[in-house]
């Protein structure tokens, strides 16, 4: 039977992401698509890609109706209003996958200093599963709250994690991230205005991103050693795509082999991460998919990993629907080749 | 009185970039714009953006034309074409700045490592002063063969010399650089053909790019220590602009204001170094300017540093003008403002 | 029971399109992807967003062996290289699909005037349909070769057709397109190199492309009146997408609402049109679509008419695949949504 | 002596521009930066890539110390903003080169209906010469008001003026333009936030965009025919740049060698026209100079003219100094080459 998926948040790019992949899903079905407006507007005319694929309007937010509705809610608000709908939803016995930062991080002071807002439904926490398929599948099956990772997360602890976890590098690396501009979502900034983003590369939020406790969390509890992450991303003028380079210090003689036959243990199964060897590849080899493309060398003095994701899919909405593939019993690639 | 000016590989990217300087020179004009190319194509025909301002076509190497008519020579051609043309230029009196890697290293073997092709005029790499007028202005002012620096090294050397040199930080270090694809040269590529390098991120030459051993060299010599540079850079969709971030390790408790101190220290005076502090700015800020920006932050576990030029201009033609001024006494900046 | 697809021309942008939406489709599958290359390297390194969907090598062209294993046969290689193949393909009843311009022509004349190549198959030319579903869905549905349209000409056809056949406008009009640079094709000219395309504009061919004749053709055989096209297309900075504004001189006293009228009604059932009334859209809101969006407006002189498509899917490879789902009786839309 | 010159708007892009030009200008140095803005920021920290070349702050606008220390006033204001500062200018003897679209029109009706808001310095209008020096250099030599064309009127204008004033075309054309994002401004909107215009073509206010008005006037004033344009402006992604392809239907039997002819006459002394006859260049060629490029070719229906500028220097802050070397005689490419 179908899932009956819920969307608040669907006028932002996630939603239309989510809009887009649930569309093409064997096994889903669009069910309430709500907005935070004031307004009811058309899908696609918010979303004029949609148009001809979506005609429904906007609802707004009711969360009885929602529940009623709904097998699973996905969330793609700003973060800090996520915690506003989780807790009423959970009640009512909908799943919900949260792609905001509110359940990443599992202490709430810690999220407090990073996002600059007191936690508001800290009880709900420690029930959150952070959904990254590669390491928490067999959490996000049972799971009724799914906090779905970072864009940046993803592609770093991708990389990082086998490394770290069998003790082929240090535990403290640098990641050098370069992100397309639709990670900074649709809200209108001056650094995101064409005429200033276009033909530049900036550095932003250098050694300060708040992304980057939920790396050192998520690192950290499942390799049982104290990372350490100095991250520094990178706006590039493109749509879509990240590449994130990692440096780390090998630990013992670990080369490139090494590197190779622990990416194979760890993601052979994987469907949805591609080793690449020293193949050094190009984001847009993964734009528009689920991809986590990994490619790797060792020099004299590092192992150098680069990940690449579609920000917008494996980075957020492509990694939602795989948790809820995940969650629902669904094939876990369905609707995401 | 103004100086004479010949230029072999007049129809490239340096080349042209060279030919828009000098036409708004003030103390320097064009007097032999030379091809390798069999044919004698109108400068304006290969470089359309220059109708109407240079009325002239271009012509044969003819070294003992160029000689007569030239007081230096700009050699904008590829590495090993350079040399060449280097031994018979100088035997005719002539003052040469290279914007090839060919007189950049000192070492004829570590040439050969890293460009595959035998150094045919070792005799006259010690005469070679390498171009970067922050650090060598005092040699290049008694050149006469200026080795003009490579894109990166300029844009790598700038922002890791001082630190290194006053001990602030570590003589090993990791810079992760993103240039526009002009950095690639004339040359149709796969890798620079717009569907293919446009909406992408691609690291390249992973830990093995050629101008590594070229700021190894030069950060070696000037600040006497073993200095090691793990290189990555990366290709991103912009036409013009590197930017490198620098990852030291700092030495004693040095912190950002000590780094601002020694930047200030070396480059108060210096008329195209920006010191941005922890204002980290966009590589469309130094577009088709001659500058380099600095900024820097101090975390935790390391001084990381941002520099930004424009590949084109402080990172080749602007920087060889600005050698050319230095060598002939000029005005440093005229022509580049 | 699955259609057995075979590509010629695998290697090339067409060619990875028609992979990808393939291998999407629920009623088809890829059985022979050949390439004309001397080599035979992996598709997934010609095309590395293939890695871990496609892990064939590309095979030498072998007509016995195709015809052996496919039902149809796209061709996606240059004009004058397609009817070397075409005949032995239907010799041995294999269905044909050709991407490129050699069938498109009725008249061998004028295709060698246009292409500079004699027509080595004119046998063949009667035989071959246009594939524009929109206008010959019953003649694809009998066919055994079908020429594939021109990605303009598919873009300003389908915004011309109903306005001229129905007598709202006259039969001579302008097109003024502008296209993406895959457009282009794989080829590396120095037009396409990214510091030449980017950031600029090129107006080309004008008043004299390859596909003027095409649109000419076409419209006049259907509408039954003597068409004229005057059509400029243009070069823009981007993968992806054609725009065609149109200027048509209203015939009659024809307004907006006559034209809504009109495309109305030979549009409301097509799949892949969209009718955007004065709602003029962006190429982005068809980007990796099948659609064509038509928005239009009357000012005092002239009908406006504005048509969006993806030149890779509905200019090429998914047009193709619509016509292969008609000729194989498979739902329209399969694959292509 | 140096004219001295007072920027209002001086934190917008236009205002970047002239600082950029006026900074190498010769003959004319900056005495008053003014912004709107109700902060006073550095200049170099709204506009960074100014860091080093001007270490003002911006100034309130106060009409009495700007006519003190001014000769000349740019107003690189919004329109309707620019005539609250005009006649204040004007009385206390300030000379004023307006960059809005305030004093373009000559009937304060026509700017009320397109500029939905009532013209408040009606007085003026009669004052006010229209910039553009290749038709009206002896007026602007006299005024002391001068309205700045539009990018899109300057593009257009260019193109047209000799053809329907000799009488080679018929007075009524097609305009098909083509303008990067910077011609948008820097107020942030959806339709330039990167992620929206980027990869993509708008066409926008089809047949209504508020220019058109203003090439009518200025062409029918100038040529003494009932002049219509059929203008429809598309935004394409790139910064600057804009292209003009116009349809002219040929009166008589007038062909490209006429059109060249005329082009000529007319244009042969012009410092900033570039004509390249059936050479169609791209917008790059005149991408940060102050040309404007025309070629153009006559086929069976048509005179197809294309013309390309910076729209941000000859459309905007290049003509604007141009129009103010030849106010204050100057060399009239003073600053500008």
């Amino acid at each position: 039977m179908a899932t009956k998926v819920g969307i608040i948040g669907a006028t932002g790019y996630n939603g239309l992401e989510l809009i887009k992949i649930l569309l093409r899903h064997g096994d889903a079905r669009l069910a309430y698509l709500a907005t935070r407006s004031t307004q009811r507007p058309l899908i696609s005319s918010v979303h004029p890609s949609l148009l001809g694929l979506c005609n429904d309007r906007a609802e707004h937010i009711d969360l009885d109706k929602i529940a009623e509705r709904s097998d699973v809610v996905f969330l793609g608000v700003p973060h800090t209003a996520a915690m506003e709908y989780v807790p009423g939803l959970l009640e009512r016995n909908v799943k919900v996958i949260d792609l905001s930062a509110d359940y990443r991080l599992k202490n709430a002071k810690t999220y407090q200093k990073w996002y600059n807002h007191e936690h508001t439904d800290e009880g709900n926490l420690a029930r959150a599963v952070y959904g990254l398929p590669e390491i928490f599948a067999d959490e996000i099956r049972e799971a009724d709250l799914v906090a779905n990772p970072g864009c940046y997360p993803t592609a770093v602890i991708l990389g990082a994690y086998p490394l770290i976890a069998e003790g082929l590098v240090e535990a403290a690396f640098i990641a050098d991230a370069k992100s397309g501009v639709t990670g900074a979502g649709k809200k209108l900034t001056a650094a995101t205005h064409f005429p200033e983003a276009n033909e530049s590369v900036l550095p932003y939020k250098v050694g300060a991103h708040q992304h980057s406790p939920e790396m050192v969390d998520v690192l950290s509890q499942t390799t049982g050693k104290e990372v350490k992450v100095e991250f520094v991303p990178h706006l590039v003028p493109m749509d879509r795509g990240i590449e994130a380079t990692m440096y780390f210090t090998p630990a013992g003689g670990s080369d490139a082999q090494d590197v190779a036959a622990t990416f194979q243990k760890h993601y052979a199964e994987e469907p949805f991460v591609r080793l690449r060897g020293s193949s050094f590849a190009r984001t847009r080899d993964v734009s528009f998919t689920n991809f986590c493309d990994i490619a790797w060398t060792a020099t004299d003095a590092h192992v150098i990993v680069s990940t690449s994701i579609d920000n917008l899919i494996k980075g957020a909405a492509g990694q939602a629907v795989e948790n809820m593939n995940i969650m629902f019993g669904h094939e876990r690639t369905e609707g995401l080749l």
